[in-house]
């Protein structure tokens, strides 16, 4: 049964069909697996090999087309009846003769959609470039449109039935942060601490299970927290040292990721400390100006404003828009808070604001996920803003 | 400082060129992460941008090309010198105006190659059909090949410094597989049974911690069997229930998976224990003929013609190689245990054998994660073969 009633399934796919028609797309191919689930329910680790959901102007229902074996799992997880859910034969499956997106061009001549407006998602996870060329090759009818991001674009506004998700998900996560600052101790090994986390992300609360989180769990220390997407060791943590914590919970794939910083020890600088007041407040004061309306690069200027004043500047965004979503990135890739976005705020947005300021030897981050709502802003998690000091 | 010794690096990329030379492929733009790993020692969860390790003939060190933030990440994973290693500005990400593959193709320019054959892995997951078609629009004098799987087929042999971690996955697996059993019971809900496991998988032994596997951990109980890649939910196993357990561990980015099925209950049906008996004395049989100079499918065909004398019979491939990756999969995409494959077995090629068996409403699998060796092969963890009754 598919996590969401099947209205609210038709709703997107309303939503989806008047981007469609804006951008002259008749017939859009999704591989990304958020917004395969997003359209139609399927839940499943399956996007290793390729996959579509396949929606027509002219078809109240999106096609599933994927693996033969997956079948079963798309009964399971959507709203979709028998015939619309399509397995492919399983030597398709890493073939040197045919690719399972032959298979998709089949379907789509089958019903008649191969003279139409076809978009593909050109820069999406998992529809690579062997698979464009084949439904090329094998479609030479169809005129063929980057469909990129269109649906993640729907994505953006979230239902209230998809924030109760994320909401969840925040109250995970904030037993996962404390988690970590539990398990952060000189001489305990990395893999240890991030274990810990781990299991808090999946065990979840009493009343609610976590689900796996797209990005995994980022703890680095010392030297390591200058390359940030590097993941643990076996080292132990050591003393008066800062370790930045990136870490998120996920309730049926929809994401709370929250960051903060520690340290271990008695003795953080005193520009540690400062720095953290002044990027705390940056927070504080940013989350207050939030409100429908504004546009995500004004949200950004308060934040540039506030640490002008320190004559500080931060190059990178702060911020993006996020929710349901699967490895290797919980961000929709659709708004950001950086200079020159204008997508405006409204109730239900959610979005990843991450304020990490690093200085030559030293840094300090802090973030909170939040709702936008009626006439402000709430955060999915609640916990406190500060530099933790372990000693 | 890279995972291995500079000059297996330097083998590894022998190789490569070898099978480059072959292909008639002059400089190749790697950017499967595994081979990218592979081939510079590369270690960082930034894959969701686009990236790329580029290796020419006449060039004796690679270069890796990614996100600026990435560099210092690059730096410390790698055995690049710096002037190898390119970090491309944060105004490419997410872009809707340019593309991190321009960068690149800028890089490929600049160096004088772009009047080459250059070889692009077509069909590797995060190789986008974007990052092709920009690719190709920047560099119109080259002619472009399909280099997919091509450092995959050389990453087929490993190395003794190689198999030495993926043995210590094996260790790890040996009590990720423990943890599993001990922690299945009715009543325990899925998601802390996997809580469990994840806790396990990462904390590793005392010796030796646990990386993140490639593939999230699978314990499907009840209807869910029949639908093999759904994850876990809040339910509370049940009694008299088979569970399926297919796990895995990590080590520095190579793994040892591991399958077993376990029943809830104090009365397996007969069936059941039937076919794990069969099942079971299929996988021994088959470890037991394995040695180097065997095809694949005279592997498979051991299996094939054991449970024949059962009636039975299995459409999917029975194994695969495997070793060093990244998700959304640990699995090689090249060499298979099934019909048709002519791969000859060598020492030191690492395979996931697993054979499961679905009947109507009962199944069973087990598996074997083994290295071939000079005269037979050998499991890199040592687990009871068998049905596990938990009651």
């Amino acid at each position: 049964m598919a996590l969401f009633q099947a209205e609210e399934y038709f709703e997107r796919i309303r939503n989806t069909k008047i981007r469609m028609a804006q951008a002259g797309i008749d017939v859009l191919i999704v591989s990304d697996p958020a917004n395969m689930n997003y359209l139609t329910g399927y839940d499943g680790w399956s996007f290793y090999v390729p996959q579509a959901v396949v929606i027509s102007l002219d078809s109240e229902q999106p096609v599933w087309i994927g693996r033969g074996m997956d079948a079963a799992g798309a009964s399971h997880t959507t709203f979709l009846n028998e015939e619309h859910i399509i397995g492919y034969p399983d030597d398709y499956v890493q073939s040197s003769v045919k690719h399972p997106m032959n298979f998709v061009a089949e379907q789509i001549k089958r019903r008649g959609w191969d003279n139409r407006a076809i978009g593909v998602e050109m820069d999406a996870y998992y529809f690579s470039a062997r698979g464009f060329v084949e439904l090329r090759q094998d479609l030479p009818r169809a005129d063929f449109k980057d469909g990129n991001l269109l649906v993640s674009w729907v994505r953006i506004n979230k239902s209230d039935a998809e924030i109760e998700y994320m909401k969840q998900a925040g109250k995970i996560c904030e037993r996962v942060m404390q988690t970590a600052l539990d398990n952060l101790s000189p001489g305990v090994r990395e893999c240890d601490a991030v274990a810990a986390v781990y299991q808090t992300q999946m065990a979840g609360t009493a009343e609610f299970g976590g689900d796996y989180p797209a990005i995994v769990p980022m703890m680095p220390t010392g030297e390591k927290t200058s390359a940030p997407h590097l993941t643990w060791t076996d080292e132990p943590y050591e003393n008066e040292q800062a370790v930045n914590l990136e870490l998120a919970a996920c309730r049926h794939r929809y994401h709370a990721p929250l960051a903060r910083t520690a340290y271990l020890g008695k003795n953080p600088s005193q520009q540690l400390t400062r720095l953290a007041e002044h990027t705390v407040d940056g927070l504080n004061l940013t989350l207050e100006a939030i409100k429908p309306g504004l546009l995500c690069e004004e949200v950004e200027m308060v934040w540039r404003r506030h640490i002008a004043k320190a004559g500080l500047e931060k190059e990178s965004r702060i911020g993006y828009s996020m929710g349901l979503n699967y490895p290797p990135d919980w961000g929709e890739h659709t708004a950001s808070l950086r200079p020159g976005d204008k997508t405006v705020l409204a109730p239900n947005m959610t979005f990843h604001m991450i304020l990490g300021m690093w200085m030559d030897n030293y840094g300090f981050e802090c973030s909170e996920s939040f709702r936008v709502t009626e006439d402000g802003c709430e955060t999915l998690a609640d916990f406190p803003r500060k530099l933790f000091v372990i000693n």
